[in-house]
């Protein structure tokens, strides 16, 4: 499975015209060879190259990480001592031009760029990623199950909903259902909002106290298997106001319209627009702030985003969020999300959590 | 407070010889504005420009994250449709090189090569680290105040231990007692290692059942007020074999000999060299396996670390953590922990939890 993925960036990088790849990104490096390392400020890279045939893959990997059994690639190991990007000089072809993914630091590329590693340096925007793109039947699974996993829990997390309680209390108590349920934890810090509160779409759970009227908003996921969920309801507090009712019967058809859309070869910025359009002809447009969604996989964020300027067709095997919101400032938000996979003939959605307006 | 935080940055950087810097880490952006903002795969950064007597600072802000009120820099706003890099290219100045920190990814710098953004460009290793790693005042009272904490929670921690019970399970409770004490949360993701699971330096707490006999290791800390805390203690659960005391006390001496060396003017290196000796002339060199501490503030992990390679003096005002190990493999591990503020004489240690050996 590494092998096949490994040859599937390498074919990718030799269409772009490149031979060599420095790969720093550690979801990527898990990607492509099943480890997965946390460095921090210290290096790791995989270094993969191919050519005419011959292919070789090299993960860079400092002796403070345990590597696994049977990796798929070489391990040229190191200490906190010693100096990696001279290992890394070593196993380049300095004839030849450096492709790096995006995330490589400039605290570790200029000096390569000193130590004269490569003929030239480009940024690899496509190899790996559109190998990770397009997830595997291995990475299917796991998606579905992380989701199954978010869709169970948010009928946990509705249960701490009641007076009085304040966000961080509710925020604080997500994780250990996650667990509960088989997940190793968040996919991200989770977004509970409350009221007003959920006019920002980034707000972050404060002491703010729930009260008969209030939005209740959850953008939770989790991450099980390392694939991660993400998924966003809105509730209702006690009562619905007619505004807010109106608000949120507008954002479940704009999140409808764009997962009906969903199929190979439509256009990410059409699925942008579908919503808008919805959000747009309801006169709340200049309310809608953000892309419609990301992809997303071993990352919570992937890159390729669904938005008004990505106007590459979608292709099944890709997963990404469908999240429509309207942010009034001062008074309250709504966004309602949901991933979809691209299969031949439309898309799963891999969340079943009810879209229905509900009052808590 | 920031405008000479800001002043600092530029005088450092003008000694090293440049006039502008782009900064990207986001800690570093709240060190030098106030503002913290995570954005993931988005661009932040900020742009302080000062040669002779001109100066000034240019925070690039994408419109999702709201800005403070009363910034002490410019804001240039742009959106998920905008290329912000033609808007830094705008502010930078063509005509002399543009030094940029570390963590700037490959992904943004090689575009702004491109654009010829500016005349040519180096890694900043020194002028916002140097400002950093002298914790002004309100950094240093933040600093005791979450290892205060972190004591404090450590005192609750032990309580969570008792037969049968697993590291996840233990783990899953700290953020809580955390959140009760006024930290925001974890500083890291907490280890949490029984019996030979310790062994390993990195340990990720897994589904280990406790029993007799067994080290129980929590290397944790609390983020508050945006400062982080980071302490290690072994426990032994029931009983302590020879052997076990034996590579405890010789830790606790390894930990004392360091503290009890650091003042202004000492060499990193010659800490790490005192604790080590102690370990090797116990005989046991060949297991402790990473160098002895890091600088911590902002980040858990601060550039400029204490081990054999960092010739460099400690300064009054900084920070960094004394943490020397002894690691058998299969059998058992013990670390000890504790961070130290450089005074004019000496050293503060920030942590006043007991170093005594404890059976729980």
């Amino acid at each position: 499975m590494y092998k096949n993925r490994m040859q599937q960036v390498l074919k990718n990088l030799n269409e772009a015209g490149y031979e060599q790849l420095l790969i720093s990104d550690p979801r990527s490096i898990q990607y492509l060879t099943g480890l997965y390392v946390e460095p921090e400020e210290r290096f790791l890279a995989l270094l993969l190259k191919g050519g005419q045939g011959e292919a070789s893959a090299v993960l860079f990997l400092n002796e403070l990480f345990p590597a696994a059994e049977n990796m798929p690639c070489d391990i040229v190991g190191f200490n906190d001592t010693d100096e990696p990007l001279d290992l890394v000089v070593e196993h380049c072809n300095q004839t030849k031009p450096l492709a790096c993914d995006k995330t490589l630091r400039a605290g570790f590329l200029l000096p390569l760029m000193e130590r004269q590693a490569a003929a030239g340096y480009v940024v690899d925007l496509t190899a790996v990623d559109t190998a990770r793109a397009h997830k595997d039947e291995a990475e299917q699974e796991a998606m579905r199950a992380a989701s199954k996993t978010n869709d169970a829990a948010m009928a946990r997390f509705v249960e701490l909903i009641h007076e009085g309680v304040t966000e961080v209390q509710v925020a604080a108590q997500l994780e250990d259902i996650y667990r509960e349920l088989g997940a190793q934890g968040f996919s991200f810090n989770p977004i509970v909002s409350f009221g007003a509160n959920a006019a920002d779409p980034h707000h972050e759970p404060d002491s703010t106290v729930l009260k008969e009227g209030d939005v209740v908003l959850f953008d939770v996921g989790c991450r099980q298997n390392s694939y991660c969920a993400d998924m966003t309801r809105t509730f209702f507090f006690r009562s619905v106001g007619e505004e807010q009712r109106k608000v949120y019967e507008i954002v479940r058809q704009a999140n409808e319209a764009a997962r009906a859309l969903v199929k190979p070869g439509v256009l990410f910025s059409e699925l942008d627009k579908a919503a808008r359009q919805v959000i747009e002809e309801a006169g709340y447009g200049e309310f809608f702030t953000h892309r419609l969604g990301h992809q997303i996989g071993l990352d919570v964020h992937e890159p390729g985003d669904v938005s008004a300027v990505h106007h590459e067709p979608v292709e099944a095997g890709m997963i990404f969020s469908i999240e429509p919101g309207i942010y009034l400032p001062g008074r309250f938000g709504v966004r309602i999300e949901d991933l979809v996979l691209v299969t031949e003939e439309g898309c799963e959605v891999l969340n079943s959590y009810p879209r229905d307006l509900r009052v808590l």
